[in-house]
C-alpha cells in the first residue's frame, strides 16, 4: 500500500460578512464572502486521526469575523493580506506553511432620495440606505507562504455587448464546417478576469491602492471592449489584457475567460420580413469559450489555467 | 371515469430576444425573455389526440420574433399588449379565448469611454457598446381575454439594506420564544414587487407611458424603503405599497414579497472584542418571508397570492 | 389616502431540518425544508408599528424544530398537519386565522456495502450511512383555517424521456408557422405535479397513509408517461392525471406542469451522414410549457394556476 | 509594449447531446454535455485579426455531433479520446497542438411498468421510457497532445451522510477558538472526486473498460465513506482515496473535494426538551472545505489543485 498523501488544504469557505462603519450618520458598508484555505503539516490529521496539528475550520471562521472588527476592511485585498499573514505567522507550532484567502465582494450604492432631509425629524441625511449594485462581483485571492505574497484580483459576471464592429471570417474550412462568414455580428460576453500584481510584500514594500487599482482595471477592460474593432473574440481578449498592462503598472499579468454569448439572427423570411440585423435569439448553450493570458515580458505567469 | 379536464394552458416559454435599433450610430437595445400562454378550446388536444385546434408553441415563438421586427419593442408592456391581442383575435376559429404574455426585461447601460471619438478612425462615437446593469429584473404580465386587458408589472432581485432605523420588539411571547428584542438592527431584503394598472384597453383607452411609470414606481419603492423608520418589515412593506399608490395614479394595487435577509450580529466577546453593531453574519436560510397587498379602496385585487 | 391593506401573510421560510431516529443501529432520517406562513389579525403590525399581535418568524422556526423532537416526523404531510393546527389553535389571542406549511422533502437511500459486518470491530451493521437520492423532490402544502385542512402534495424535478411513441401533426397553420410535422419524436419533460386530497381532518377523520400514497402516485405518473402513445404533450398530461385519479381514491385533483424539453434532431447531411433519429441537440430554452388540471366530477379544484 | 501572449485555448463549450440507440425495441441512450478546448498556433488570431489558423468553435461543435453518429458513444472517456485525437491529428496545417475534451454525463434508468406488454397493441415491451437518475454527475477530461493521452475521470454532486461514527476533538486551541469538541456528530458532504488513469494510449495500449471502472470507483468511494470511523473529514478523505487505489489498478491518483456540510444540533433546552442527537439544522454556508490528493508512489500527480 505504497500510497502517498499529496497536496492537501482545508479551511472554512464562504464566510459571509457585512461590516458596517457608523462613524457618522453617513454609514459605509463592506459586503464580502471570505474563504480560507490552509496548507501545512497536516499528514497526521489524514493518516492517524490525531488532530493535534489541526486548526479547526471553525476557528478560521471566527478569525475572519474578529479581524473585521479589530482591523476593519479597507479593501478585500488588504483584508486578505492581513488574514493570510496571521494564519501562517501566528498559528501554533508553525503547522500552517501557506494560507490562501479568497474573497468575493458585492458592491452597493446609496439610495438617493430627493430632498430627504426635510422629511425626517431634525435634518438627518439618509446615509444608511443602500441598494446592491448587482453588476460584476469583485474577486481577490491572496496567498502567503511566510516569505512573499501573491495577490490575484479580478471580477466576474460583467456582461457586455457590442452591436456592431465585430466580424468573423477567413477561418479554416474542413469537412465539418457549416458556419457562414460574418461581416457584422453582435459580440457579447460575460467577462471573468483575473490579474496578478507585482506586489510581494517583502521588506516593507507598501501595498498598492487596491481600491483605485480595481476601479481603473475595470474601466480599462470596458473601454478596450468597447473600442476594439474585432475580427475574433480572441483579438478582443488580447486587446483587453494589453490595455490593462499598458495603463496599470502594478499589474503584471491578465487572464480572461470570455464565453462567446451567441446571438443568432432569426430567419424572418418565412414571414415575409427582412431581418436587417435587428432581431436576435440569445442562446444559453452551447457557447464558444475563449481563454487567454497576456503578461509582461520576463514575468512568469502565476494565474492558473482552467 | 367521470374525470373533468380543468383549467389548462400552454405556449412557448422563455423566448430570449434581443432587439437592436440601428437608426443612428447610437444604437438602442431591448433584451427580453418572453413567455406565451394560451387558454381556450383545447379539450380535443387533451382527450382525442386531435391537434386541429392546437396552435403549436413553435408558432407562438415565431410570432414573438416576427412582431419584434414588424412592430418593434417600445416597452415590455406595450409589446405584451400587442402579442396578447394577436393571439386572441387572429388565431383561426377563435380557439384562443385568452392569452397571457409574461416578460422579463434585463437592463443595459452604455459603456462610457473618455474622449472616445479621438481614438477611432474618423470620429464615430461609441454608441454600440453596452454593459448589463445586473440590478433588478423588470417584469410584466399582460392578460387579454378578448374584452379587456389586465396588466401587472413588477420587478425582482432588487436587494436593499438599511443599516439603522429598524427595531423589532413588543411581539407575542410563547413557549417557543427565544428571540431577543432589537432596538437597532439591520433591515435587508430582496424586493419582489408587482403592481396592477387601472388600464384595461377598452374603447380606445390610451396606454400609460409604461417606461416612465416603471422608473417612477421603482423610485418610490426605493425611497419609501430608505425613509421609513421601521418597527417591522410588515410596516416597511405597507409604507412601500402606500407610497406607490399615493404617487402613481395609473397603479391600483401593489403586492410585495419581502424576504427578511437576516444579518446576525456576531458574538465577539470570546475574543475580548465588543461588537458595536459593526460585524454581521449574512445568512442565506432560513429567512422571514413577509408578503402583502395594498390597494385602492373599491378596487378588487387581481394580483395572485403565492 | 383611502388605501386598503389586502391579503397578507408571513412566517419563517426554508427551515432546513434533518431528523435522525436512532432507535436501533439501523438509523432512519428525514430531510426537510419547512416554510411557515401565517394569516390573521395583523393589521396593526402593518399600520401602527405595534407588534402586539405578531408571532415572530423566529418563533415559528423554533416551533418547527421543537415539534420535530416532540412529535417526530412520520411524513411531511403529517408533520405539516400538526404544525398548522398548532399555529392556528395555540397562538395567543386567536390572532392566527390560517396557517400554511410548505415542505420539500429530499430522499435518501442507504449505502450498501458487501459483507460490511465483518469489517467492523464487533459485528455492527452499517445502518448509519446514506446517499441522497437526488431524483425528484417531494413536496406538500398543508393549509388549516381552524375548520378544515387542505392538503396538496406533489413532486418536482422528475425528468423523464420517451425515445419514441410520440407524434405531433395536424395542428393549425398560419402565417407564422414553420414547424414540420413529426411522426416519431423524442418526448421529454421535467415533471412538476401537485395533487389535492379529499382529506379535510374534521370529525376525527383519519389521515391517509401519506407515504404510501406518495409512492403510488409517483408510480402511476411514471407508468402513464411510459405507456401513453402520445399525439401531444397535452394528451400525455391528461393521461397522467387520469391514471392517478383512477388508481388513488384519496386524490381528488391533479395538476401538472410539463415543460416540453425539446430535443432537436441535428442535421448531419452536410457531413454526408444520415441522422436516423439518433443524434439530438438537447435545448435549454425556449421550451413549450404545458399545464393542466384533471379532477373528479363534482369537486371544486383548489390547486392554484400559475 | 513588451507584452507576451501566454497560455490560451478556445473551443465550443457545453454541447448538449443525446444519442439514442434503436437497435432493438429496447432503446439505449447517452446524455452528455461535451466541451472542447484547443491549444496551438493561435498567435495570429489574437494579434493580427487573421483567422487563417482558427478552427471555428462552431466546427468543433459540429464535429461532436457528427462523431456521435459516425462512431457512437460507448463511454464518455472513449468518446473523448476519439474526439481529442481527431482535433490534433486531423486539423489542417497542424495548428492544434493539444485538445482537451471535458464531458459531463447524466445517468438515466428505465421506467419499470408492471406487465407492460399486455397493455399495448401487439406485445411491444416498454423499452423506450427513461427517468433521469438525478444523483451524481459523471465527469471526464481527456487531453491529447499528439503523443500521449491524459484521462481524468470523476463525479460530482454525490451527497452522503453518516449519522454517527464521526468525532472531532484534540485540535489546536488559540485565542479565536470557540468550537466544542464533538464525540458523536453527523458527517455529511457533497463529494467531488477526480481520478487519473495510468492509460496513455501509446503503442496500441488498449483502453480500460471505462464504464466498469467508473462503477467500481464510485462503489469504493461510497463504501469507504460508510465504513470509516472518522476523527476528521481529512481522515475520511484519505480513506476514500486509498480505498480506490487499493482496488482499482487502472487508477494512479485520486483527488477529493469534500465540503463539510454542517449539521448543527438545535438547542431545544429553552423549550424543556432534550436534543439527543435527533434534531439538526442543516446549514448552507459557511462550510468547511477539505481537499486532498492520494496517489501511488512514484507517480507524478496530474490533477490540478483548485
Amino acid at each position: 500500500m505504497a500510497h502517498v498523501l499529496g497536496q492537501n488544504q482545508y479551511g472554512k469557505a464562504e464566510n459571509r460578512i457585512v461590516r458596517v462603519y457608523r462613524d457618522s450618520t453617513r454609514h459605509e458598508i463592506k459586503d464580502l464572502n471570505v474563504s480560507v484555505s490552509l496548507r501545512g503539516a497536516f499528514e497526521d490529521v489524514h493518516l492517524t486521526g490525531s488532530n493535534a496539528n489541526c486548526l479547526p475550520t471553525d476557528t478560521t471562521k471566527n478569525t475572519v469575523y474578529a479581524y473585521a472588527k479589530e482591523h476593519g476592511i479597507e479593501s478585500a485585498e488588504g483584508f486578505g493580506v492581513r488574514l493570510a499573514r496571521h494564519f501562517v505567522e501566528d498559528t501554533e507550532r508553525g503547522v500552517v506553511h501557506s494560507a490562501r484567502i479568497r474573497i468575493e465582494e458585492y458592491g452597493w450604492e446609496r439610495i438617493r432620495t430627493p430632498d430627504s432631509s426635510s422629511r425626517f425629524i431634525g435634518s438627518e441625511e439618509v446615509g444608511h440606505s443602500f441598494v446592491r449594485k448587482g453588476q460584476e462581483v469583485r474577486t481577490t485571492e491572496v496567498v502567503y507562504d511566510g516569505d512573499r505574497f501573491r495577490v490575484v484580483s479580478g471580477l466576474k459576471d460583467l456582461v457586455v455587448m457590442n452591436t456592431t464592429n465585430s466580424e468573423f471570417w477567413g477561418y479554416i474550412k474542413d469537412g465539418y464546417t457549416t458556419l457562414q462568414e460574418a461581416y457584422d455580428r453582435i459580440l457579447a460576453t460575460q467577462v471573468t478576469a483575473r490579474w496578478a500584481f507585482g506586489f510581494h510584500g517583502r521588506d516593507g514594500e507598501p501595498e498598492p491602492n487596491w481600491n483605485r487599482s480595481y476601479q481603473q482595471v475595470r474601466r480599462h477592460l470596458l473601454e478596450a471592449f468597447a473600442e476594439t474593432y474585432s475580427y475574433s473574440l480572441q483579438q478582443t481578449l488580447h486587446a483587453m489584457g494589453t490595455r490593462v498592462l499598458n495603463n496599470r503598472a502594478e499589474v503584471d499579468e491578465v487572464r480572461l475567460e470570455l464565453p462567446n454569448k451567441h446571438h443568432f439572427l432569426v430567419d424572418l423570411e418565412p414571414f415575409g420580413l427582412k431581418n436587417e440585423n435587428e432581431v436576435y435569439f440569445a442562446a444559453d448553450r452551447m457557447y464558444g469559450l475563449i481563454e487567454g493570458t497576456v503578461h509582461r515580458e520576463g514575468v512568469t505567469p502565476v494565474i492558473p489555467v482552467s
